[in-house]
């Protein structure tokens, strides 16, 4: 019977076998160390019998092992307890040392993401490292329970598609037998398309993108959330469900993953079950009165206004997540709804100094979505959207949904530097392997 | 408030009122019945009052209705109440008839596929059609808690790729920034790296696979479950673990979703804990005493003999998944380990007449997986292998693992002829829309 690191104390008096890979070793002469790490954290070995030394000589990190020895009591161990008098067996025996050290976390420095990502199959071995993609995993638990609690259906939608659904450039193209497909951007159509049969649906998958730029944000593939939801009064519903959503999901990670996001310096949390809102006018004047910059002709919010917002609602209210609301309608994509005086439907959620989801009410009319997508220059009568004008004509009920990357949540929630660090393996116009 | 059809039994004597749409009208004149779906069922609503029937008129199936009326009992209404004396609010007017009659579940015979699939977005608000999805979701939903409680880690892996991962012919190329990638047709290497950092993972995502093939059983995206996991002593451990997994959740879907199958005429389910194993050689030569026909000569089962040692199997044993073990090498991916006596470590899953799964144990070992990959005509040191290899060489323990189709998985629960109508919009080689 295996013996699992976070086991090992409860066996305090007893023998104990244990599994796992050499992560530390520090033979001494005399006295003998060495780590070793399973899936629930290290096992401190002291190996002082000469024949056992001698099974480890040549012996590199990675090496695995099978020990079986006392299991004593030691509060300076991890866990609080170690083995002694091993019986050591290599089961793999790995005799190069690794290229990067395991022990220590590689750099995130800007300038060493490149060495990061090559030997990213290594150095995720590293304990912290390992950290951000247990609390991903976790990330994505809960928001799918707090969704099955709430009656989402969990669909998932071809990636595969005719033509661009959204209209956009930066797609990747194919050839599917002999016609051109595309990669999808997203599920927007299918998953409004779906509300007509759940009434509200979700879906996390991937999502391409063929973004030229090699800056930070890019990445040509993301993790996507979609959630959309029907029988709405206005956007106000679905602004509540994407702030129920993130409080309930981030507090419940920073509640049981407490230790690791400690341990990744992670700041604290600081959510209130409402989140502040405001317009983009107030924002723009909130943000000029303190700092001097006008910003009254922007459009948008700048990006220097994303993170200042952020800490001002921080301050003010205690919460790191704001709506902007009164969006323009130049923003607006087709299938938005339009409101009054020339805003759209529509808010941002920004959260910790950025932009994580735009939040807006769909326009369900089936002749004014008709008006709209002439308006931007789509063809309803397309293969791509045959299916889902058919929806709308058929009857759909005022509905909205929202989007956003779990990598982008993931580097928020643990707070990386940059949206890479929180994908096992990205993908950037520089980057197509490992 | 709006009450949901579910709900309505616990109103009755008070006023309700419910959202949803037309889904069968019955204008007789005098007495007028209509049904209103929403996402937990139908309500029967009676309309006397002329004004009330006058909003109907002309309003077709999809109709989007908001109905505050009385609730009264009634035993032969579905869900056991139904509204009387109710005022009627047309939300979303619906004037044009559907294309498909969306109270009589659309035909599934092979020869109205194309239909089925064209009418998707509208066939799916037939309540049976909707029942295949339900169930698929509680599916995904099972697997993954019982996935969660056994300690396995959730990770996402890209699907754009440097080479084909497994030297496959059958695989869908892109332009990659001017250079060439691959859809992912599995995440067979990303999840064995992962043994060496959590031991235990998991995906559920899209892969990829061009197949020429336009037959029943061939589509071009499916949704796979993708398991690894490391520290095992051989093949049958990661047999207990699918065995125990399919175990689990299709017990628990059978008990959750009874009605909904029963409705669906889904198979009676038939599963022990622990499922029959037999090797190819028993199951040839069981065949053929059987049946007469000589198929000893097969490396292969046929396809009738895996539908006849699952029959077999529920006879003698009254267990529909059986396991065929003593795989030829032949069958052998370079990533698999070899047997005893030309056998390979590895079995294959059989439930309801097909393999499910293959369910191998890895090669582990550096030197022995490098000289396998040459056999193969793999180039270790290709760009897609670089980091594979350097996981092996760094320490990975014996492993094992499995994936399996969803979609599949969801077409033998409910009892479909076809893998395509257990997928919401399929894609096969005509068929890329909707």
């Amino acid at each position: 019977m295996r013996t699992l690191a976070r086991e090992l104390k409860d066996c305090v008096g007893k023998e104990a076998t244990i599994e796992g890979w050499i992560h530390k070793k520090r033979l001494l002469g005399g006295l003998n160390f060495i780590n070793v790490r399973d899936r629930s954290g290290l096992v401190q070995v002291v190996v002082e019998d000469k024949k056992e030394v001698e099974k480890l000589r040549g012996m590199q990190i990675g090496t695995v092992l099978k020990v079986t020895g006392n299991v004593t009591e030691e509060p300076r161990a991890p866990g609080g307890a170690e083995l002694h008098e091993p019986k050591i067996e290599v089961m793999v025996a790995v005799t190069e040392e690794p290229p990067v050290e395991i022990d220590k976390p590689l750099s995130h420095k800007p300038e060493n993401l490149d060495t990061l990502f090559e030997h990213r199959a290594l150095g995720l071995r590293n304990l912290q490292e390992a950290k951000i993609f247990i609390i991903r995993s976790q990330l994505l638990r809960y928001i799918r329970e707090f969704l099955y609690e709430n009656d989402f259906v969990e669909i998932n939608t071809p990636k595969l598609q005719a033509g661009a659904a959204e209209g956009g450039a930066e797609v990747f193209k194919l050839d599917y037998f002999g016609q051109e497909a595309t990669l999808a951007q997203s599920p927007q159509l299918y998953k409004q398309i779906m509300v007509g049969v759940y009434e509200r649906v979700f879906e996390i998958a991937p999502a391409f993108r063929a973004e030229l730029s090699a800056t930070t944000r890019h990445v040509s593939e993301v993790t996507m959330l979609d959630v959309e939801m029907g029988f709405i009064e206005d956007q106000q519903d679905v602004l509540k469900l994407v702030q129920d959503l993130v409080y309930n999901v981030l507090t419940r990670v920073y509640t049981d993953c407490e230790a690791e996001l400690k341990s990744l310096n992670a700041p604290e949390l600081k959510l209130t079950p409402e989140f502040p809102s405001y317009t983009m006018a107030e924002i723009h004047e909130l943000y000029q009165k303190e700092t001097g910059r006008d910003v009254s002709q922007e459009i948008d919010l700048t990006p220097d206004e994303e993170k200042w917002i952020c800490e001002y609602a921080k301050k003010k209210h205690g919460c790191e997540a704001v709506f902007a609301t009164g969006l323009p309608v130049s923003k607006m994509k087709f299938y938005h709804m339009k409101g009054e005086n020339g805003t759209a439907r529509s808010a941002d959620l920004l959260f910790r100094g950025i932009e994580i989801s735009t939040v807006p009410q769909r326009e369900h009319r089936y002749e004014v979505l008709l008006e709209q997508m002439k308006d931007a220059g789509v063809d309803p009568a397309s293969q791509g959207f045959a299916a889902y004008v058919s929806a709308f004509k058929h009857g759909l009920p005022a509905h909205g949904g929202f989007g956003f990357g779990i990598d982008r949540l993931t580097e928020k929630t643990v707070g990386l530097a940059n949206v890479k660090e929180a994908i096992l393996f990205p993908r950037d116009i520089n980057r197509l392997a490992p």
